[in-house]
């Protein structure tokens, strides 16, 4: 009998584009689909693959019979609920930063550690985060033929990475300054902000339109955000790299969606721009798009919308042995969430 | 008798802050000032420091009686009238790239390298690009003290920096996208700016609204931007360390004036984070703003229109020795360009 499979978060914004990967993956090993959130979104009707879907109420007994459940949830939902979705006998697979860093729990790229999904004796499998995962695909193929040593990366990130809050906020702010001759002077778009009539109760710490924001999560032991620790704790389990050196600086952009990274990777061996391209090329999640000559290298207005990372600018370290810089971008709502952890639920049964 | 000060472009985007900082600075070493512009903008009326001047036209014979001759002009016209200027006598202080690389001219950043203005066989005296200049004199001091060895930085590069047509472009995308629920579906940014009816004739290869872009200046070899070999070469020259290890990704983002950098400095000795914030403390061209548990780093829309470099996210790193991570933000029309080009121009007569 085919599989089921829940979605825990149905309604919330990763739970939507995981509704549409689901409506558009060309093949479907599932049979019994539960679309699942919170009481308050419970009723609601949903399409999947053609079958009108009422949203069911989160509670024990709808795991009962199903094979993998998907979370895409605030941390504490997950950390509640993904043990007893497990102990109802799904596979948990899980969105949130819950279980990320713990021991018992694969932290799986397909691409990069897919046979880490069969060590699961919590029987939760965790998604890694958002920034991470827009350049773990790209590092993973380069790093099963050279051996990756030291990563430096900063990072510009989309504010849906934010939730929709993020979206809403910076459409919001945009058409605040729309029109005006602002930035010019400090203050200009705090003003202009203000003078709209948007408050100080934003996602982000600072005005992002007209702006970048040096700073995501929450504030760590000596003065890292948790989004910086997270790029490389996540990095080195995903990679089964535990001495892997890793610098990363965390930086808002005023980008609906699609995060980007510049990355400096220092390798065991030497490799040059011709290889990684190989490399890259040979990737099916990878899209290679590196021509500056003809103006061509990903952009996140390009990508946005697409499954798989974009490369581009490779260029060999001037200074630096065995070293590349590159430049990826990710759409942080797919790739970067709900396809990500829709292709482990689909390594589960594949 | 005072000096004559001479400033060529001074009806140009950085002339025209230029002549705000004449405008503003509160001790005055000069006698006559003259602005000098092409025929096409000669004739026109400027104050400086109460006085109304008329515009020049660029000739020969302005440059006779001149101490310090400033330009803020394109390479070409520098590369033309610079050694005229010094060939009458003027000290030619260029903001262009014509002269920063000439071993015969210094690249001078006055609180780094101030002694280097006494040698300056060609009579010219260079001013850094923008992008090198945000982050120097946070560097230099640095480097004072601890011997910089390493440095991997990425740009966060203002519409400004592309001139006037930067900042009037990214006004323009900003009201073609403003209202619209863009940057969801990969084209929604390109189809927004093209209904709106702006051309392909941007000073941008992409959009640049809603986006980020990953190229500043012309292709160089290998697949490295201009922008990112300058950054390399000139933090060389500046800091006097012609074997420094250097790698940068220079990306455009929607921020109209100050650029950002998140800089990965490696040293000769160790340095703590509260070592480092007593030296940013003590320079006086340098702001420090880190304290991230109150909301505090520094920003593009909070530092535009200032003079100093400002500086935060002040981290050790966590897997690299010797090594801080932090961030810079300076305005690219003032200490990037303008200013630091009048702070030249004072050092000659101070």
């Amino acid at each position: 009998m085919a599989p089921t499979l829940a979605l825990v978060g149905a309604t919330g914004a990763v739970g939507t584009v995981m509704v549409d990967i689901m409506n558009s993956r060309e093949t479907w090993p599932w049979g019994e689909v539960r679309l699942i959130a919170s009481p308050r979104s419970a009723g609601k009707k949903i399409t999947v693959r053609g079958e009108e879907l009422t949203v069911l109420a989160l509670a024990p007994e709808v795991f009962d019979g199903v094979d993998v459940a998907m979370f895409d949830v605030p941390d504490a939902v997950s950390a509640e609920w993904a043990p007893i979705a497990a102990a109802r006998g799904a596979v948990a697979v899980d969105n949130s930063g819950a279980f990320r860093m713990d021991d018992d729990v694969p932290l799986v790229v397909p691409e990069v550690n897919r046979d880490k999904i069969a060590e699961r004796p919590r029987g939760i499998i965790a998604n890694p985060n958002c920034t991470t995962l827009s350049m773990m695909a790209a590092l993973g193929a380069l790093h099963h033929q050279y051996g990756l040593r030291e990563l430096v990366v900063a990072s510009y990130q989309a504010a849906s990475g934010a939730g929709q809050e993020g979206v809403d906020r910076l459409y919001a702010e945009a058409a605040a300054v729309a029109g005006k001759a602002v930035g010019e002077v400090a203050g200009d778009v705090r003003q202009a902000i203000t003078a709209a009539g948007l408050g100080e109760d934003s996602p982000f710490p600072a005005p992002l339109v007209f702006n970048v924001v040096p700073w995501a999560g929450s504030l760590k032991e000596d003065g890292w955000a948790s989004e910086e620790l997270k790029v490389r704790n996540e990095s080195r389990k995903i990679l089964g790299i535990p001495d892997l050196k890793v610098s990363a600086t965390c930086v808002r952009v005023p980008v609906v969606t699609t995060h980007s990274l510049t990355v400096h990777a220092t390798f065991e061996r030497p490799v040059t721009v011709a290889e990684a391209h190989k490399i890259f090329e040979a990737e099916p999640s990878v899209v290679l798009v590196d021509d500056p000559a003809a103006g061509r290298f990903p952009t996140p207005a390009d990508v946005v919308g697409a499954d798989p990372t974009y490369v581009g600018r490779v260029r060999q370290a001037l200074d630096f042995p065995n070293t590349l810089d590159f430049f990826v971008c990710g759409d942080n709502l797919r790739k970067g969430a709900a396809l990500n952890t829709y292709e482990i639920a689909e390594a589960l049964v594949g």
